[in-house]
């Protein structure tokens, strides 16, 4: 799990109200170098603004972390704020307060108790640990259940390289939103750039092929650090760089997935697979319309094979000139729909002894093309509207 | 209520299991003209595609319609079916079959009963009659709790000018998808290809301007007949069109806000107006994205003022280059966000007076420009989903 070059740290400083940790420092040895992707959303939390701009200005020496507050929709005080804390931390690292990275999740709107995270620098500087993977990914949950944290091994030229990473929740914070944070760090020495195209990949394929609710966060950041401390240099240009990648991708890919497991209300982990359109987007499109369509996920809670529904979906995601009797539906290998209408041979007990599962998956052939898409969502429950209608405190 | 020329009957022939009826018949006088829009969905249900081509071929002398199967995702059994449903009442009429126009809202992927419907036909024939509106508009009804039914009258050179108009629900037939069906009814003359322009501008500010869960059904059809039978033809270049227009257009947006009023679950009706936006496209851009949240719909049905979840929106609609530190947010009078950030004198205690009301608005300045758009939304409840997720009988 230990990543040489990387140390962590968690504590309490009272962001949480049922005084579970909520502040992590996680830091990065010198020559470390670290690629991140940022939040889509025009609505961007000040820690992202702060973290997107030191980024700019020099490799992070550490990232900080709140759970408990998003400081976002806080203005020029909530920038002052995450400058304060960033400054706090580096007077402690003995860096420059640019070498920080800040990241915030939580209530939006609330400021920052920045007084409450700088009382706790010292016990994070104090506890640093390159086994402080677990209590990190728990100090980063909000209304996550379960921490989120993969690792891997790979072996190349005679060295072993490790990648591990934590992320927290598609889930929300009480009573706020969605906010996904994910920190991976490897031992292989990457040069910034190559790591920046590898991060927007790995990010694409996992973190962005997840919906709960289609409600992109304000405070979204995901990280790639490289530490080099292995001693093997590594670019697209050498052999074992696709192992390379693809490990790391792997390691982007579980935590994307443990998140959906994890989500709000979820009871089903599903898997929609588009295939055969005439361009990815438009898969993307078609999955993204099937998995966020409330129609079809609260379908999928009641475990209802109830295709007119998916049929639906797919029909409004806007695939310009889509022909339905081309298309075919299945659930897991059970075919459902062909040629846009109930498969002669579907039983209704099959679809359902399918969404009975705990991880069905929903797979469509648009039938015009050769390109696909995989998105992974969960099932809309009575648990996911209680979770976020509950009145905040 | 009643317009010269239209005559309605209603009846059950089976479709419904409690013995309501599920069948209405709408007559229209000859020399009527009707102009229509459909679904956009590209998948689009076998009465849509008869209907629509039929309406192509002639002008109808009636609308069929039956509730409790939609004749969806049924392939060319089903357009057989539909057309089978057309002859019958064709030769009942003594019309042409491509006379009659075929709309069907219920399960969908069954096979229409076709049978079931020809069994009815006499006594819709027999039982026709200028009053029928109300009839109609509950046979009609799948999911609605109540009918909708919208008349209103003016007077334009001497004469009273009636509009009369049904409509059914943004609800969804158990267990299936939401249909929205209105027929809409004038005695004024009217040519055509201005009914058809005065069809699409009205049901473009109402019915398309409202939200449940974003799910576009296969069977939305929305009709507009001009009888002629009060002797006053009207032209867009006589001084009284705005007049006739305006109304129409109001029964239209009575008729959609009353479809919003009984949607499933809804326990709130909420107007979200967008103003300030560079362009109408973005204005509704931003309006639908906050409408169909899930995110703000729960925070609605917890009368929680949850701005940030508003601005997350916001921020996720996809406006190019859009400035979060111009946007201004109040829920009906009370300002809640100003310039991006909490507004100084906000109290948390106003916002939830606001939205402890039945019928709240969310208004929204982007401080880009002077477009502006309006859509009607309701919040998303534990009663939604216990909807939804009912399973099939």
């Amino acid at each position: 799990m230990r990543v040489d070059g990387v140390r962590l740290s968690a504590a309490h400083c009272g962001l949480k109200r049922n005084g579970d940790k909520d502040l992590a420092l996680i830091e990065l040895a010198p020559e470390s170098v670290t690629a991140a992707v940022f939040t889509q959303n025009a609505f961007c939390a000040a820690p992202v603004q702060i973290a997107r701009r030191n980024l700019a200005h020099a490799a992070p020496r550490a990232l900080l972390i709140n759970a408990g507050n998003a400081n976002a929709g806080t203005g020029r005080e909530g920038l002052q704020n995450a400058e304060r804390c960033c400054t706090a931390m580096a007077r402690a690292l003995r860096c420059e307060h640019h070498e920080i990275l800040p990241f915030s999740t939580g209530v939006i709107g609330e400021p920052l108790p920045v007084h409450k995270i700088t009382g706790a620098i010292e016990v994070l500087r104090h506890e640093l640990d390159a086994e402080g993977w677990t209590g990190a990914a728990a100090a980063i949950m909000t209304t996550d259940t379960r921490p989120k944290l993969v690792t891997r091994e790979m072996y190349i030229r005679g060295e072993t390289l490790t990648v591990t990473g934590i992320a927290k929740g598609a889930g929300m914070i009480k009573p706020n939103m969605a906010t996904m944070l994910a920190f991976v760090a490897t031992d292989a020495r990457v040069r910034l750039d190559d790591l920046q195209v590898l991060v927007e990949a790995a990010a694409g394929g996992s973190f962005n092929c997840i919906t709960v609710d289609g409600d992109t966060s304000t405070n979204d950041a995901c990280t790639l650090t490289a530490t080099g401390k292995a001693g093997v240099s590594l670019t697209p240009h050498d052999d074992a760089w696709p192992v390379f990648a693809h490990t790391v991708e792997n390691v982007f890919v579980e935590l994307a997935q443990a998140l959906i497991e994890d989500a709000e209300g979820a009871t089903k982990f599903v898997t929609v697979r588009v295939q055969g359109g005439a361009t990815r987007d438009e898969c993307f499109d078609v999955a993204y319309t099937i998995a966020e369509s409330p129609l079809v996920k609260t379908a999928l809670y009641a475990s209802d094979p109830n295709w007119g529904r998916i049929l639906a979906a797919i029909g409004r995601a806007g695939v310009p000139g889509l022909d339905i009797a081309r298309i075919n539906i299945d659930l897991d290998d059970v075919r459902v729909v062909s040629s846009g209408e109930r498969d002669a041979g579907y039983q209704e007990t099959d679809g359902q002894r399918i969404l009975e599962q705990d991880r069905p998956s929903v797979n469509v052939d648009l039938g015009r093309g050769f390109e696909k898409a995989t998105v992974w969502t969960c099932d809309l429950s009575l648990d996911y509207v209680r979770i976020n209608a509950e009145y905040r405190t």
